[in-house]
């Protein structure tokens, strides 16, 4: 079977819906239905030229259309585990954005009905599928960097950094009681699991929260959208702002990430090196086309995607040659080559991206996190 | 009309084409048709779910059909004026691939044609659809620079360093006299001109083969592809494999640019510099979503795409927020997104794009650069 | 009184000596005596035209000199504490290299002579005197930042990569008990502390000995300097490669730490990220002439050394133009230039070097990142 | 004989005299007399403990001494074939400022003189002795790039970017016609044709004076220093601004420089990429520590000054490790080194430093610069 014979159904109209529209697009998968509000599920439909629209917030409509195959879950957080078990259900592969679910009993819901399932559930962290990471995942692998010894790294953003900067994330009941580590955070951990081939064992962390108070405005508003300060009232706040997380994976790596939501200058910088006994890697989110190499007795070097070196590990992930920048949306699109291959494949092909298993672990990664803080101690993943 | 409802038809299925038809995909454009060599006209539909296929380089049959608006035509140079001159004759809007043609007497008719013709003419100079691009236009025409004093910068490429490196871009008869100018320093005297709002009026180069004779497999080979040095004749090479053109733009400003596909290390990077008299701006399409702004009283600035600043001027051109990479296939995404709703909107939305008179003027550079390295002095543009 | 009048004398030959008897020099301070063994304080009176000469290690004789107002003291650890205490005695003013003791119990001792003492004790954190550091102290002070959030760095370096790699820091008899967090870790906390103007009040910290065993040549080594392997015997290590170091400044920042002497790659990389409600800055000290300002509603910005915005600060610890490069020589000058203004002027100058209680505070907090590392929960610096 | 036995003797007391004068004292040699305006002397040499003083600048009373062994002329460009003569005739060593003189007739005397002295003479195109420069010109030597292909670079600064900007090298007059390519152009040529091992043969030329008219304050000012505008003149400006030079050299290399005073943010940026069949070297003065290797068909690489690799050919140029910056001051040590080491050792150095003949090939380049530009063809130098 060919890819070009899928077809997906979207739900969620927001800003990462766009994402994996366009992405599936690139590939040939066609998309032939929108889930979301009645207004924005026509406005995106007509947008994009898309045949079947659910109105309503009516997934289960959706899910009962024969033309779709993928259901693409791009709703917030708390909706995750309902809309992906309702599609397992249904029959339907799944796309789930990250995180899987809001705390782990309910994930573990999702690991067990996927393990059951005939189809496919991939959960969304797309990050993998930067060219660099699969390439620093095969160079780990390969032993290019000899025995790894610490990991470094950060994920800093600025878009909640007045207390005026308002996204459903902020709050505990919509997004989970972990946002920075939660939200941007899990990318992170999960990224460097992947590259190490490895589980965090153990965390320690200490979680902040610098805007105990925040203003929000009414209603709904979509991912970085700009809101009128005057017409905001003002909520405590009950997640945190940034954290420092330490890691203990299960190879003994150690691992020391530092994520905030309020580092000015930075949009959106996922920062890892991975330093090992013959070299090291360094990588950010925000140059993705380039990995810089650290060595101790020869010169470090610049690896860049789409030249010798690069391409005969990830060439399948990749597809403009050296010096022509991919960037974020290519990662969605390699991502979603990866799962789809997979399902046309009838899950003959590697399984490279992130499967349910892997979302509940990221959760519980999660309640860890909250826990160590708590008691300022390390704390075991269950 | 929107422009979910024109449909596209691609001549070429080499390395630019599928550029072209993902992007058109990711803008709800429909790709209905593609024209190559048999085998690969089919193959393309395939992977792309195209519905109808032309072989035998048959454009012509490709035109006839009643499901195709738009033809973008990516086969090499020596083919462009013919192709295009026979589109708008058919009644189609054309996206030619620059350059435009192979000297300034052919497409001068591309020139009469389009003004005669109901329908838009592109030329494919994508570069101008990078946001920082259109950005530093913004800047110049807003006077954010001051007065323009001098440009200075390169396009530098290293895929024909090697004797044995191949393309039919290296043969004067197929791509044209000018090979490292009229390949990619085309791009760069574009972008410079549209940034500055003004024409080259004259030129000063130097033209250099470093390598007098290469070597070339056999048959046809697809751009950036690699093949066997053990089966290859040896050629001699009557094209350039660097220079360094001096421009005078009919405002006065003097630019500096060093063409070359020899230069190690770099795989396509167009570097620009724009000195005014309050600040500077300086870009690299290897690292297209930062603008580094030089000043002299002030600290210079790092613009980044997606952030103040830069969304107001060119929000209609860029889609992913600050710090989330878009990179060397969204401009394309952004060119044809300028060119079907000019289309779609009958002509109403600025002219950014490249039209036929400019696709003409950078032919009539090139043959003034070729004049001004033969007799080694300033040559105006005719 | 001139600081030209004023003359130094110098204990000690290896790596870092040098490093103070060029920026005298380049203060016109005079540089009268060397102690260190007899050969090589001969070597090196030679090299620099020194006149007097104390060899057999026989500091005691140099303070009997008429000649030598101000000590130089670059030993080994072991030998710090003992060596200043006898130079303050004498009624020499002391240069100390850091850290001014091997434990907290010792230093105190320091702390109490160099109270009563005439004459001026400084502890040679050099690093707070790179214009940047200064320049960064000022904008924090200023304001400039808004409140500070948090801060995020690490002082990264390979020279101790292999297990051959030998230096008396690795034996925690010669250099103390904390290795790389006491070396260089030192260094980023001093930094940091002068930057924020506020003392670390808790410490969270995980220490990591990669190598549990390493080879060492026998006798003597020259910090960077090689050695034949063969000729090397193995020894355990009792002294951490790398270490998160997480910290509570008492004005309420968070501040987290990666410390590494095995980190392929970087050479001697101090990079620290002061995040502030109004802006950030960053800074490396293997490019030591650029911050770079981050902010979230205004593009960022690269304060350069010696251009307008930095020099109003810091004029006084810069000499050399925007542009032109000062390095980690010139911020040894600088920090003497302070040290010897201020025994010039009979204490008059501001205090901005590190005193013997700041280097007394550093020791006592490698004493709680060695308890917190044991009983793995935060510990209070007494 | 040893370096610390010479004796210096600095005319002028300006900018770039502090610079001689650190440098020597880093290298213990003697700094012993100075001569320039009676205050200035007198200042310099209570700020650097200067035994002699020569006033009026009279620096015929300073060759008197004997005292001094090497003469520093640190003085405007019209003095320095005057004072370098008579330096010699006192037989005296020299290292004269750049450029050896006004114009080729008059550098002709100093090459003849030079010839016939015992003493040395050297030319202080320091730029040479950044250990990057070094090692690209050993890297060349040896092949490490292959053929070389071409060059390209800038000299980019911006101090005199404002019409109210003024030094006395704007004056034809003082500094010579030739004004940013005689006064950072030269140091660009110096170093690339040291690197290449070749010499220029001929050269194309464009020069432009952005500012037609200059406004500048009554008497002397030094290089840097800021003025008030309201207190000047206006006059109008008989040197160019910036440039474009290309440049044939004697290997059939092409080079093209941009040279420019007025090009806003950057403060100081030697440029320069040399493109070989096998690698190519960049490198920036503003970073001097670093090279970038730019390879085809392997990683492009970092060679970082005091790491392997960089080491061993350089080794005595440089004397800070890996990670430790060196900068402007640095390069000027290093080249007295070379300088005052050749001296000590009665000539039996390598000659690394520029000559006379270097010098006096620099100016004719000029004036085939200033030929070309007025003809508007290549020239050759005679
Ligand atoms: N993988 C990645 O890089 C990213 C992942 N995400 C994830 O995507 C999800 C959505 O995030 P954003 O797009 O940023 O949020 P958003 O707030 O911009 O969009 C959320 C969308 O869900 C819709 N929605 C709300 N209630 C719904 C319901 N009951 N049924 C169906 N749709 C409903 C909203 O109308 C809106 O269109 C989150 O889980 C987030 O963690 C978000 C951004 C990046
Ligand atoms: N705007 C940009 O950034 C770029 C523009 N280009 C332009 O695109 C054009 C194609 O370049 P590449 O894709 O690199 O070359 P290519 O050699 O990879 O592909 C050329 C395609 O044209 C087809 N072709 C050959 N003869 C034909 C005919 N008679 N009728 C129809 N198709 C025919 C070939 O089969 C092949 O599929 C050139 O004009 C080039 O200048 C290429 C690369 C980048
Ligand atoms: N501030 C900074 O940036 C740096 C500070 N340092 C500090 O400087 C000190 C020396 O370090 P390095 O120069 O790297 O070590 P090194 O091992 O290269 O030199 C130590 C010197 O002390 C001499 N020495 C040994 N025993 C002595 C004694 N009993 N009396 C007098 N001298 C004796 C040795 O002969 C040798 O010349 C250490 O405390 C270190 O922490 C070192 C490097 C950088
Ligand atoms: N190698 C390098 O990197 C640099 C070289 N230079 C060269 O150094 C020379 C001086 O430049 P700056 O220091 O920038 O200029 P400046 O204007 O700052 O200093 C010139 C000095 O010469 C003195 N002077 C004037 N007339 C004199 C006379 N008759 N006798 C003796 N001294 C006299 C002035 O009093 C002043 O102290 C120039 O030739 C310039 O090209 C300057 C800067 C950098």
């Amino acid at each position: 079977m060919s890819i070009t014979s899928l077809r997906a159904g979207i739900i969620g109209t927001g800003f990462i819906a766009p994402v994996h529209i366009e992405a599936l697009r690139r590939l040939g998968v066609q998309v032939t239905a929108v889930c979301g509000s009645t207004a924005n599920a026509q406005a995106t439909a007509d947008k994009w030229g898309i045949p079947e629209i659910y109105g309503n917030y009516d997934y289960r409509a959706m899910y009962a259309s024969p033309n779709v195959d993928v259901v693409h879950i791009t709703s917030p957080n708390k909706l995750h585990v309902e809309q992906a078990l309702a599609a397992l259900a249904a029959g339907k592969h799944v796309v789930c954005e990250k995180p899987l679910g809001m705390n782990a009993k309910e994930t573990a819901r999702v690991v067990k009905a996927a393990a059951k399932a005939k189809t496919v559930l991939a959960v969304n962290y797309n990050c993998r599928f930067f060219p660099a990471i699969l390439q620093m995942r095969a160079a780990v692998q390969r032993g290019d960097l000899g025995r790894i010894i610490h990991v470094q790294g950060h994920f800093f953003q600025d878009w909640l950094l007045k207390d005026t900067d308002y996204n459903w994330r902020v709050l505990a009941s919509e997004g989970g009681k972990l946002r920075a580590v939660g939200d941007i955070g899990t990318h992170w951990i999960d990224a460097v699991s992947f590259i190490l081939g490895a589980q965090v064992e153990s965390v320690f962390a200490k979680l902040e929260t610098f805007h105990k108070r925040r203003k929000r405005p009414r209603g709904e508003v979509k991912t970085f959208a700009k809101v009128d300060p005057k017409t905001m009232v003002s909520y405590p706040v009950d997640t945190e702002d940034f954290a420092s997380v330490l890691l203990r994976y299960d190879n003994g790596v150690h691992a020391n990430a530092a994520i905030s939501q309020v580092a000015a200058g930075w949009k959106c910088s996922l920062a890892l090196g991975i330093y090992g006994s013959e070299a090291s890697m360094r990588w950010d989110l925000q140059q993705p086309n380039e990995i810089y190499v650290g060595r101790r007795d020869e010169p470090n070097q610049i690896l860049q995607r789409g030249t010798p070196g690069f391409l005969e590990d990830v060439a399948h992930f990749t597809d403009y040659p050296g010096g022509h920048p991919e960037g974020f949306p290519d990662s969605h699109k390699m991502h979603y080559r990866a799962i789809y291959e997979h399902i046309a494949s009838g899950r003959k092909t590697p399984l490279l991206f992130a499967t349910a298993p892997d979302g509940h672990h990221e959760v519980k990664i999660c309640e860890a996190v909250l826990k160590s803080a708590a008691v300022g101690k390390w704390v075991t993943v269950s």
